[in-house]
């Protein structure tokens, strides 16, 4: 199967290159009578959209979503739901000097060889902006999940500098640059990145995504369990290396007595005293919060000269001048809510089909 | 679609539970003329059969695999190929007591919540026992990937315990009960695991598995991504809660430069000077070696007791006797390569079907 | 994706040869807590038997069915379920003649220019004997749509003769060696099969599968319609050549104000005048009757001496002898039974996933 | 999975409703360095788009396609190729008359069923518009296919008006406005359907596809055959209710003898003497035409009025004024073709995944 669709029931087809006239998302598998209009769209992918601050990359683009398809009367139809964004700061020329070389730490090499040609012109198909496509589609699959399920980011580390989590404050990330939720952190990570940026590098990052309100049956043993899903869509976010669940790498060191999450009744309901699970048991949502943690490497473009190759064989150097985003973790923020959202509402709906009542 | 197939041309259906009277695999999308029979796919079982030392359970199983189709006159034949292993030593008396209680860790409360029906023999479909049918499964994947590839792994952490890197030999890998490359390590692994053992706990660890030989090309961006496949073919293996490409969570501290792997000549022919994309560009193969890692959380099932729930909402505890995994990740070595094994085969084929010369 | 399952949600996997020990099938998808026995399926399985009367192959098989997995204590567990038949007469000698030599009308030749390799003994995996795996399947799809849907098939046409539609009795279906709905006819068939056999020939025939008790709403536009998935069900059935829905080919020659099933008002409910449309309007049933034809060619194994070439490309004749089934189509009826229950199925725990309260 | 997307390795999604800003098609799993641009396609949606006779409707859409991605410097890139139409002509008052009413025939009645909400305005998605969507991928299917293989479609038969198959003449069809093969009967049918219009009713008709070309090897048994997916493909398509391979339903009458396609050789290659099979032998191309034949309902949309009910259950009238079409099965000719063409297009992709040299 191609490989630019994610999700069984609720299924979307992405499309588009950095440089070409739009891209967009086919939504398929929305169920009918949804209120959806494009302010609820644009909202979100306001959140993700560049040039924000000095902290991201500089091009302009209004990313301004239109429905095509699918919506009547300002309710779903049960039909695909076609959504596109024109690109509109484009510049080309910014490109041309790297048409023949293969930028270290980027797809240029591995398209090149796999496909015999690409596009070039801003990392074409490999481009960040195919998230803006994942972000919409998130729009669309948090109206699906509803009002009782909600979905938080942040960022919990930049380089080596990791967040206290008992200054964790939800609203804080909404104050700052960065998603970050400990107030501090973000006034220290202000100066570290500029120094970053002055020093024409740049650095890792770690997000976190939360899902509250998740009812406890979501995800379908063995193969398509929901953490495995959830570990397949952060990993195909650009500039991924690894995708945690619960207390992740951080269980290896613990005993069994520590990690296993024990569990009391309280009100009537069953209560878990930790979530090193991170609200998965088996591969099925236990009804804990779901809690899912990527790494993102430092931007690969940076002003900085690399060695590599070109095109014919011949070793050359490069470095990367115009928009520099030196720590591309912090717009990957909205992008893993949206990919924790259509996960859910993919499993929402493949619940729903055995005969869950969610 | 239901959650029990992996890979999309190169396809597997798993089936079966903990203590029914076989469990098996059927793979579909295996190309013709293959040579193929059972010492082939026993070879592997072998490796993962439990009750080889002191630090894996005791349970007997011979895992004695049979090929009821797609095999004729000791090849393949293009069609599906049907593998059954007969559940030997079921022991179905040890588990009556855990039948109405929930295993802090384990799957029986969310298996209880979401299907309102268990087999809790043994934990059924949610044993450890299914990845027997990964390991069948990852026999013949390898035969589709052929000679040229070579598939590896290691345990390279066992609890706070990480071996040197720089004291990494393969063969080390075979001679001790660990799978481990560090031979100094493993001494000291088999100290911590009596502790361990001795104390009624468990440990936790991380896996390597490295694939090398695999040419450039394989990946369907972006959302079939090599590295996705891999991150939800590890994540969906019992008890891990973690997967990294190459350098994984450590790329976050590295400066762009770093990180970046750059690229130069050698005799003719691109030579990355470093590895810590894990051979994976944006989602596809750069002819370097593939390096994923995953982390197993300590085994659940302990004889400490641990405080829980019943199905009828009482609040109980719960302790686990009998044939106790103190690490379950040791056994998860060969699971992880056939992980590895099914994911290449399938993109293999993904790949020559748009014209790949692989 | 390889060729072996069909279905989304309800989703199945055949595997076996004609004469490999065993064939099955694996159904995964099952809603938990439906109740299932052997007998349930053994039930179907028994109609389709060959064996049962002179009109059919004299190949004596029991097909017995056993249940190996997501089956515990009686009811289904939302787990894979493993349906195995043994195959017990498998007389491997009586095909040795035409190990080397393309049966026209046979998927020989395209077997052996596809794969390169074929299991010719009876037909390998183009045997008829594959449809035990449906009807095996079919069987537990019935289960799942439970007791309001029924779904019955007969035999409308042999050769030339065609039933008279004013004579359908369902019982009659159940009295005589052909499904036949019109006892007249039954009896004309006989004598003409008789004729048919002794001349060493063989007969075409048409199925007519009607499900009644189906609601409104099944069905996935634009390219997972109901019709369109049945067609694909049923012209997948060996020897089958052509499908219909409703009117079919006879919608050609009415006049739009023929066809066009008119809308009445009864006790308060919608009432269709008629039913050229087979109860699917755009893809989507509407509540009335589902009605599927289909052809069934003459069997291509006859006595009869039929000009073919052999593997090595010289000119040769070639007769079948032994068992010979003049109609294959006679056993055709309770396959498509099957494939109309897997289809129904399917698209009911579609149609739940996106709210359908069925 | 969600319902509009089609083929496995060659994959589309189509979207748009008749009324809406536009519709369009993602072509996914394109390989990589085919030559495409817009008037590639554009020449295919010519021979489909409406109001070029006056056979058929009114309705003046120029259907030009733009290509929004997939496509660098003129040739493929293997990413997913975006084609989008413009809606033009949509003149929504015309059908406010039948915002409540369900068209007997018509999917109005099941779609307000199914979603409780229907866009109707020219049918919404269930409109024949949605077949330019077809016409677009097939187009970029023909590429894939490359020139050895030729897709053509012809008329054959009107309401009773059969062509005499002895008058075949492929240039005749690119003569009249019926694609009609026989030049004499083209002429008999501008009478007929002038009569039919008149009378304010309408035609069923009977369209044949001929794929010449065709590698041998192509279906994978038992559930993606080739003519199992055929089937599919043409049923899908709007008012289509039988779908016949070869002799079709004509292989019932005949003799085993008479049905088998007998082999020779010929030039040092097999040859067979006659195509009852239609070019397809247990669902796996032969090498021989692959021939498949549908039959369309006559319009159901017709001046005449007919008896219906209203969405609140109220018995009415309902008759169908403005652009009117009295044999849709005319248009139904490129739209045959072009799914032909995707479904050979998606297996000889996946024959190569297998090593199949085509």
């Amino acid at each position: 199967m191609a490989g630019n669709s994610f999700g069984t029931l609720f299924r979307y087809t992405s499309w588009g290159e950095s440089h070409g006239p739009a891209i967009g998302v086919v939504v398929d598998g929305v169920p009918p009578r949804i209120p959806l209009a494009e302010p609820d769209i644009q909202h979100w992918l306001d959140r993700r959209r560049p040039g924000q601050s000095r902290y991201t990359t500089q091009r302009r683009e209004p990313d301004e979503v239109k429905i095509l398809s699918g919506v009547f009367e300002g309710q779903t139809t049960g039909t695909p739901i076609q959504l596109m964004i024109d690109n509109v700061d484009q510049r080309s020329k910014d490109y041309r000097n790297i048409a023949d070389r293969f930028r270290p730490g980027h797809a240029d090499y591995t398209y090149w060889k796999k496909y015999g040609i690409r596009d070039y012109r801003g990392g074409g198909r490999a481009s960040a902006r195919e998230t803006a496509s994942r972000v919409a589609a998130g729009a669309v699959a948090r109206k699906v999940l509803g009002s009782g399920i909600s979905i938080r980011g942040a960022l919990v580390q930049i380089g080596l500098h990791a967040i206290d989590r008992e200054a964790w404050e939800w609203p804080a990330v909404e104050e700052n640059p960065f998603w970050c939720p400990d107030r501090a952190m973000a006034v220290r990570w202000a100066d570290y990145l500029d120094q970053v940026r002055k020093a024409g590098s740049s650095a890792g990052a770690v997000i976190e995504i939360v899902a509250s309100g998740v009812p406890a049956g979501l995800g379908e043993p063995v193969y398509d369990k929901l953490d495995g899903d959830l570990a397949r869509a952060m990993m195909t976010i650009n500039a991924v290396k690894g995708v945690e669940i619960g207390a992740g790498f951080g269980a290896v060191p613990l005993s069994g007595e520590q990690n296993g999450d024990e569990i009391r009744m309280k009100d009537g309901k069953p209560v878990f005293l930790s979530n090193n699970a991170g609200g998965i048991l088996g591969g099925i949502s236990s009804g804990q919060d779901i809690v899912a943690r990527f790494a993102v490497k430092p931007t690969s473009s940076i002003p900085k000269p690399m060695r590599t190759i070109d095109s014919e064989g011949h070793e050359v150097e490069i470095e990367t001048h115009g928009r520099h985003d030196p720590c591309v973790g912090i717009r990957a923020v909205p992008v893993g809510e949206a990919m924790m959202a259509v996960v859910l509402a993919d499993h929402l709906l493949r619940y729903r089909a055995i005969g869950g009542e969610v």
